[in-house]
């Protein structure tokens, strides 16, 4: 999809310049990634969704180490986008914890390099709709819930780490790439390892937003420099999440 | 191993009263949880490292969100049990990250149940020497960095996850149940996803204490109730994390 057909498609559903400008930056990033389930395909698919372009995210809690965030209806990757600009703009000193109901939010580590450019160390998860079912069989329990870590690194190499629990993704499932039967956790016999990570991680995001799709991120300034070199070094070399 | 004798080896290693029950307590419930790597066995383990008895860790930054604490040479065990009291005794409103040098840490799940059990959702992650290689090869490059959460539950059944990185544990490989070209990160033909885990959250945790050992640790009071009965009622009995 070329851009100008992207941000068109986006500005037919009624969002404002600068939203639809976060959505296609997004939904590029991961294609130029190759994550084409959180790519452009996505406007096709929230032209089916009928998203309310008007909907704004409202801040309901605001402490130095927490904020609650609503979504009000608003999409999830505009939640996210907000929360990222604002955790810039107010730097925590030295964490906070930031927890949003927001769904969908795309590919996470979209977000935690955004906040590693920024020279936040940040950690994120999100929820969605279950699909994984325990490794002893029967329906879904769990979403894919990713883990993505950002670490920021000075000489412009941070490390970008996003692992969902899945052995596919869902966006795989969906384009015929992978049988339903393959969206279990990963790890084949291991499988309970992923599945307890997506377990945990959903009731961390539930303690904070209830029964809803979320997001719980933690984002500090670095309280050590060097991490992201220091592992660049160990690994000698070898290519490391995020990198392109 | 009795636990008089138990006691008594740490005794003779010069701990404290109350510092022999915190140690004995820990590796005792690993005994019998059958996490034999960090059961009894450590007791005779600790006898070769000659640990400093009269260490006492040290919190050096204390605000509403956020806590460090120095372990100024105390065993991590201790370290994490001091952070757990003073977290139960002085609640997170709602939410405060603590971080620490500290080593060895023993099982994380441990400690979140503490948590759990006190009504706080907790998120625990603990560093190690370097165990898993990258996926490609080479020399190890992080450590199996288990990542684990505690679900509290008003009925009692809080649900506790300790996942580690490995596809084995070091332990497994020190007593000759696990060959050392096992410890690898787990997923087979997807360990690039759990060792892009375990770099990810030993980064995070180098980001606040730098080249050391340590835990980085997110406890919360819930802000929704019920997040661990909702999972178990999706579950429809099967078997949980942290299940006996």
């Amino acid at each position: 999809m070329r851009p100008d057909e992207g941000r068109a498609r986006l500005a037919a559903l009624g969002f404002a310049a600068d939203d639809v400008e976060t959505l296609f930056a997004h939904f590029d990033d991961a294609e130029r990634r190759g994550k084409l389930g959180h790519g452009h395909a996505r406007i096709e698919w929230l032209e089916t969704q009928a998203p309310d372009p008007t909907a704004r995210p409202e801040k309901t809690v605001s402490t130095p180490g927490f904020d609650a965030w609503e979504s009000r209806g608003t999409l999830g990757y505009l939640v996210l986008a907000r929360i990222c600009a604002d955790l810039v703009a107010r730097e925590p000193d030295p964490v906070r914890v930031v927890a949003a109901d927001a769904f969908p939010t795309g590919h996470l580590g979209y977000w935690v390099r955004r906040l590693a450019d920024a020279g936040l160390v940040a950690a994120l998860t999100a929820t969605s709709p279950a699909r994984l079912p325990h490794p002893a069989g029967g329906r879904p329990v769990v979403g894919t819930n990713p883990l993505a870590v950002g670490l920021p690194d000075p000489a412009g190499r941070p490390i970008v780490v996003d692992a969902s629990m899945g052995a596919v993704t869902y966006g795989d499932v969906i384009r015929g790439a992978a049988r339903p039967e393959e969206l279990v956790p990963f790890g084949g016999p291991q499988a309970h390892k992923a599945f307890a990570l997506a377990l945990g991680l959903e009731g961390l995001v539930q303690s904070f937003v209830g029964d809803r799709y979320g997001i719980v991120l933690v984002a500090a300034k670095p309280q050590a420099d060097g991490a992201a070199a220091r592992l660049r070094e160990r690994a000698a070399g070898l290519r490391l999440p995020g990198d392109s």
